[in-house]
C-alpha cells in the first residue's frame, strides 16, 4: 500500500505533476487501508486509473438470500465500491448521491464477480458512472449507473 | 417464528383461507430462516404484511467505509431486503428486477436504520415498491424504489 | 394569471411575508406564462402549494405513436412539468438532473391524464419528487421520481 | 419507405433469411409510418441496425419552457423513440417498462440533436438500452438508460 504512495511522491519531487494514473493509485491505496466493509466483503482492488476501476470478489456462503442465490445487496455493494474507487480517482472527496441497478442474471455461491466501472460524464461538481459486473464465464449479472458528487476543495490523499 | 407459522396452520384447518397478513408472516418466516445474508448483516424483521415490511439494522464498525462513514452498499442492501420481504408476501416468488436508490444522507457507526417498505403497484408480473430508511433520528437517509419480477405458480411456503 | 400576482403583492405590502402557498401560486404564474411547450401540449396546472402541484392533460391524436398508444414521452414529459412547478415552488430556481419514470399501463387517445407531485425530500440543494400519473379511471400509468437541483439565490419571480 | 421492405423481401425470396439489418430497417419503415408523435416534433430516423438506432431533432421554439431552454421532457421524448426504434429492431413488439434519465447540460432553441441508442443486455423478455444525447458540438446533454419488455409472439412487420 505505501509502495504506491511512495512512487507518486517521488514522482512529485520531479518537475511534472503526477499523473492521473498515479494518482488514481494513491487514492486507492489511501481509500482501501481504511474500507474495512470492502475488505470484509473479500473484496480486490485489481485495477484502477483517472475516472476507471476493476474489482474482483468471490461469493461466499454468508452472502445467500433466503432462496439460495447471492443477497442483491451485496452484488450492489461490489458494484458501489468499483463506483466509489472510480469517482474518488481525481482526489477530489465524491460521494454517490444516488445508484439505479439492474439485476440480470442470479448469482451463486462461489460465483467470481468482477466489477469494472466507468466514467461516463463528468460536468461541473456531478458525475456519472457506469459498472457492469460479469461473473467467471464473462455473462453480465448487473448493469449500474452512478451519480456523484464532488465536495470541492477536499482531497482523498495529500500528494 | 415458529408461532407465526403454527397460526397460519391453525387458521388454514378451518374453513377459511389464511388471510394475506397470515401469509405474509408465514413468508417471512420461511425466507428469513435460510436468509443468512441479512441474518449476518444484524438485520431484525420487525414487521410484515401484504405488500408491506419494516425491517431494522444497526451499523457495525465492519460496515464502514474508506471515509468512515457507512457503505452505502449495506443501507441498500438493508432496503433491499425490506424489498424483498415485501415483495414476496403474496406468497409467490418474486425477485427484485431493478432497484433506485438515493442517498440523501450520511451514515455513521451506531445509527440504528430502519428500513419501511410499501407496494406501489402491482400490475401483471411487475410490482413497485417504495422504501424508505431512516436514523433513529426519524431522518430519511435513503430513499429506494424497486421493481419485481413475480415468477408466476412458486409459491414461498406451503401453506 | 395576473390576478395571483396581484394578490401574492398586496400580501406582501402588509406586515407578514407571503406564505408558501401564495408564493407556490406567483411562481406557477410567471413559469406557466411563459412556457409553450407545457402550453403547446394543452396542459393544464390544477394547483399548486409548497413542494406540490396538480396538472392535467388531455391525450391527442398527434401524441400518439406507432402502435397507436400515446408516446411514453409525452406522457414523461406531463410528469416532468408537475415536477418544475412542485420543485420551483419555493421560488428558487430549480433545474431536473434526472428521472425515473416507470411505465405501468398503455395511454390510449382521449384519456384525461392527471399528474400530482409530491415533496419526498428537500437536503441542501437536492430534492427528491414523487409524481403519478393517473387515468380518468383513477388508474395509475406512470409513477416518476425527479431529482432536483437548486440555483441557491435565483429567485423565479420577485416578490 | 415501402423501398426498403421491398428489398427485405426481394432478399427473402432467395435462399437466405433476411438479415439484422434488413429487418431492422423494415420495422423502422413501418413504425415510423405511423409515428405521428415523433413526426410531428421533427425527428429523423437517421440510421438503425440490430438493438441499434440514431435520431435526430432540432429544438424548435414551441419545445421551451419556461425558462427558456428545453423541456427535458421532449429531450427524453427524443431520447425514448431511439429506445423504441432499437429495442423493436428485432421485429418483436417491445415496449418501454422503465426509463431513467440524467439530464447533463441545458438545451437551447435551435440546438441540434442526435440521440444514439445502444442494446446493452437482452435476456428472456428484458432487454436494457443505453442512449445519449449530443447537440451540435458534440457535448452529451442526456444520457438515458430504457428497460424494455417483449411481447413475445408478435411480429412488428410480416416479412
Amino acid at each position: 500500500m505505501n509502495d504506491a504512495v511512495k512512487i507518486v511522491r517521488q514522482e512529485s519531487v520531479g518537475p511534472s505533476l503526477p499523473n492521473g494514473q498515479a494518482i488514481a493509485e494513491a487514492v486507492r491505496d489511501r481509500m482501501f487501508a481504511d474500507d474495512v466493509a470492502s475488505q470484509g466483503l473479500g473484496m480486490r482492488v485489481d485495477k484502477v486509473g483517472p475516472g476507471y476501476s476493476k474489482l474482483s470478489m468471490t461469493v461466499r456462503p454468508d452472502m445467500l438470500n433466503g432462496f439460495k442465490t447471492c443477497h442483491g445487496g451485496f452484488i450492489a455493494t461490489l458494484a458501489d465500491s468499483a463506483f466509489a474507487f472510480a469517482c474518488n480517482s481525481h482526489n477530489e472527496v465524491t460521494v454517490a448521491s444516488g445508484i439505479v441497478v439492474d439485476f440480470l442474471a442470479p448469482v451463486y455461491e462461489g460465483d467470481a464477480l468482477q466489477a469494472e466501472c466507468r466514467e461516463v460524464a463528468l460536468t461541473g461538481r456531478t458525475g456519472l458512472y457506469d459498472i457492469t459486473v460479469t461473473n467467471q464465464h464473462g455473462k453480465a449479472v448487473v448493469v449500474m449507473r452512478g451519480r456523484s458528487h464532488t465536495m470541492k476543495g477536499k482531497a482523498v490523499v495529500e500528494l
